[in-house]
């Protein structure tokens, strides 16, 4: 197998991405992401279509200002107030494109194949007279009658156009007829091509390997896959792949941010990463089941295909239903926790029923498990005698809260935002005398159906020695269940101290 | 390029689909998904792990108790014990495996290359001459040295097994290696080959793809990719890209319950359905970009690879950002609302600057938003006037709501499970005499943070005639916050009325 000397990776998060239903980027976001995408080492950036709007224009020419390492470029149609809007926004890189196949002539622009390729020889000019440098697309070229599409790269070519893109636009092609495609456009064309892949069919980043396989020197790519409908090809997967599956090593991506990048764009697009994504999902280095778990304890590689380092991410043993008796034994070994085989047995077996009734259980959990079955939980734990709240409208929240700590009888109500806030900020202030405790993260799982239905509630609390303890409670009151969940969670701290 | 005259599918959902960290299915739950996997028509579905639990024997006994027309299979390892399990359980088809690769070999069984090929003849032999159809995996195969391979298969099939399969264990292959590695064992094996592959670099579905291309008959599959770590091939994509992409008709599953099936086991796992994923995601058929919106409103084909139809889906036109005049003009002729080139302006800005700060915007937004431009909402709607709300640990949560409806006062309060849901109550029963709507839907979205956080509700109301609106706010108090989403989307009901 012969692949390219280099690979091109131009990333359009900020232009294929952002056409995704419902993400929207401001100029600001767009900043961010790009240097951070210049930062990890992509050769080109798409950054939007500047005849849509002026925040566009906008956003394009505060990037190109930047003086980043990578190529800016912008997106447009064939026509001329197209890329006079983006030479207007400064951009030297453009990336032109107009529908060739019989569907996208017949109903959406209503032109003959020769208007068509007209209209792309003329974009192309009007660039390159400009002093742009142009990449040009044949829209849905995958469904193009393929001695036509040759005709129009030819003609693009001999327009002066810098690369040729191929655009699965609706993502319908598999990895062997991508092969033949591109195989086919490399006998006629000498400029270099480049591949646009789309995930209907779960095919993109494979789609994208197969082309660079097949004399393809660029990609395009996005952060997560998002993009029109199921998106575009992983730039996270795509690297790592050809990286890793091919032995590839001219990429120059620094692999160690994709995790942190993935997630940035994550929390500004509000697309969350599916727990199993691979590469950058909360389960790509997670192992549960016995089988598995016993193999990354002897050799991490039995079970996973790189080191999560390598991205930037985390290994997780996870506690439940599938868990070993090694996966055990190995947590215990980690937190010094010595127990004799009885002791071993019934801890076993307590994971084994909150893994049986679908629970997944941290460390906390487990150390709070062992030390109680150890005899050593002998602290009073803080209980809740009493609860009420007050809000509405125009009253503030107000919450009052009695608790018995170390066997004492405490009261107290605060004001807050809101009713979970007063009541946790009572909480808090109630237990600050006797243990120093934060609320690290305090998180409500979507609630779905009405408003009976149950709120799951989970936090995480630390001590000042960096102790870290999860709560979690399900109950139909939201209150109830975030009260519930807090002591829980303090009190796990109180045990193992 | 030669498909075969048939291709099996095994589902996996029930025994790789649970080993994902998190993931536990009860008794019943299995029942329920192989029952929907047996009618949308998978050949075999691999049902759990008897050895591991007595509920996995239950589960598999009951489910093979069934008599559905799928092939029910357990998983063992090469041991008596196992299989003896998997005897128990009923099962008349087994999937054993043991790892073949040097890192298996060395760090997790700690056995020679002999031992483990003898321990493999031993099981097979030990499933025939229990009446058992055995189905053969190397584990780690695409790991292996290529000679060792091809002697455990030739092994293996010598000992009787019915299937050989091929596990990508940790997911490293990409399809030109799949291709060239079952070609090769096509050439030494006459028995039927299947294939398994993880998703660690997002090639699952492809390299299944490939393997079957290149003589494999049976691939092995989860619902929405789930299994260990980033998980297995996608059903629901395979099954489309196998019967689209290569025009494959042999494929006997209904993919119109492909949605459906998603959802459900999707409900069963907590496992959400990223927004982008293929096939079944939110966004699979949306379309919300200018460009793509006139495209579809021609043709759907010009931007869809398939009609959501075919898979139990719906299209989705969305507005935002990106949408063009065309996307709009399509909606405000699907609602019958006529507008001058003047209100349309108006109309096409409001929807902009909305998109413009992130929002999508449904079809009620848009037609309140039309109707208020055409000065048509001259109904007078309702209004907080006043609400307290009282909670806690032993008081049952009781609110009382003001309200103006329609010009005049009214008040009430009422008892709820918890402080929304009595919110909500009161003014369910308030608003009922002046227009009667239901809740359809009541969702907060996941809160992350502190407990000053900012909840985002989002609600759908819907009157008898089936009208339905969204209400959505996001405010620091989740009483509040349901209260403006509820009324907020009551008084679009009655706007357009």
């Amino acid at each position: 197998m012969k692949l390219p000397k280099s690979v091109n990776i131009l990333d359009t998060t900020l232009r294929d991405g952002e056409q995704a239903p419902g993400v929207v980027f401001t100029v600001d976001e767009k900043i961010q992401i790009a240097q951070r995408l210049d930062k990890i080492g992509v050769n080109s950036i798409e950054v939007g279509f500047p005849r849509v709007s002026d925040a566009e224009k906008v956003s394009a020419r505060v990037i190109k200002d930047l003086g980043l390492n990578a190529n800016i470029y912008g997106l447009s149609r064939v026509l001329k107030e197209d890329i006079d809007a983006l030479i207007d926004s400064d951009l030297s890189y453009m990336h032109t494109f107009i529908g060739t196949s019989k569907l996208h002539r017949d109903y959406k622009l209503k032109m003959s194949k020769e208007e068509i390729l007209e209209k792309a020889v003329y974009a192309i000019e009007y660039g390159k007279d400009h002093g742009i440098s142009v990449e040009f697309s044949a829209e849905d070229a995958t469904r193009t009658e393929e001695d036509y599409l040759m005709d129009v790269y030819k003609a693009a070519e001999s327009a002066g156009a810098n690369i040729l893109n191929v655009p699965d636009t609706v993502g319908i092609l598999f990895p062997s007829a991508i092969k033949e495609l591109i195989t086919k456009i490399k006998e006629n064309i000498k400029i270099p091509i480049s591949i646009h892949c789309h995930n209907d069919f779960g095919l993109a980043v494979a789609n994208s390997l197969m082309a660079i396989e097949s004399g393809a020197s660029q990609v395009h790519l996005t952060i997560n896959g998002i993009g029109e409908r199921a998106g575009n090809a992983s730039l996270e997967e795509f690297v790592v792949a050809l990286n890793i599956a091919y032995g590839y090593e001219n990429l120059k991506i620094d692999t160690t941010q994709l995790f942190n990048l993935s997630e940035f764009v994550s929390k500004l697009t509000g697309i969350k990463i599916p727990i199993n994504k691979p590469i950058v999902g909360g389960n790509a280095f997670a192992h549960e089941s016995g089988i598995h778990v016993h193999g990354v304890l002897e050799n991490t590689a039995t079970y996973e295909p790189i080191s999560p380092e390598m991205v930037g991410h985390t290994r997780k043993i996870a506690l439940g239903k599938h868990t070993g008796a090694n996966s055990l034994k190995s947590k215990l070994n980690e937190y010094n926790i010595e127990v004799d085989q009885k002791q071993f047995n019934q801890i076993y077996n307590q994971i084994k029923t909150l893994g049986d009734k679908g629970k997944t259980i941290t460390d906390a959990d487990l150390k709070a498990i062992a030390i109680t079955t150890l005899g050593k939980a002998n602290k009073e734990s803080i209980k809740l005698l009493g609860l009420t709240v007050i809000s509405g409208d125009t009253v503030s929240a107000t919450a009052t809260v009695k608790l018995s700590i170390d066997g004492k009888v405490e009261e107290r109500s605060e004001i807050g935002v809101g009713p979970v806030d007063a009541t946790l900020k009572a909480i808090s202030k109630l237990v600050k005398g006797y243990i120093d405790v934060d609320l690290e993260e305090y998180n409500i799982d979507a609630i779905t159906g009405g408003t009976d239905a149950l709120a799951e509630v989970f936090v995480i609390t630390s001590d000042s020695e960096g102790n870290k303890a999860t709560g979690r409670s399900t109950q139909e009151d939201v209150i109830l269940a975030s009260v519930d969940a807090i002591l829980n969670s303090i009190n796990k701290i109180i045990a193992i101290k």
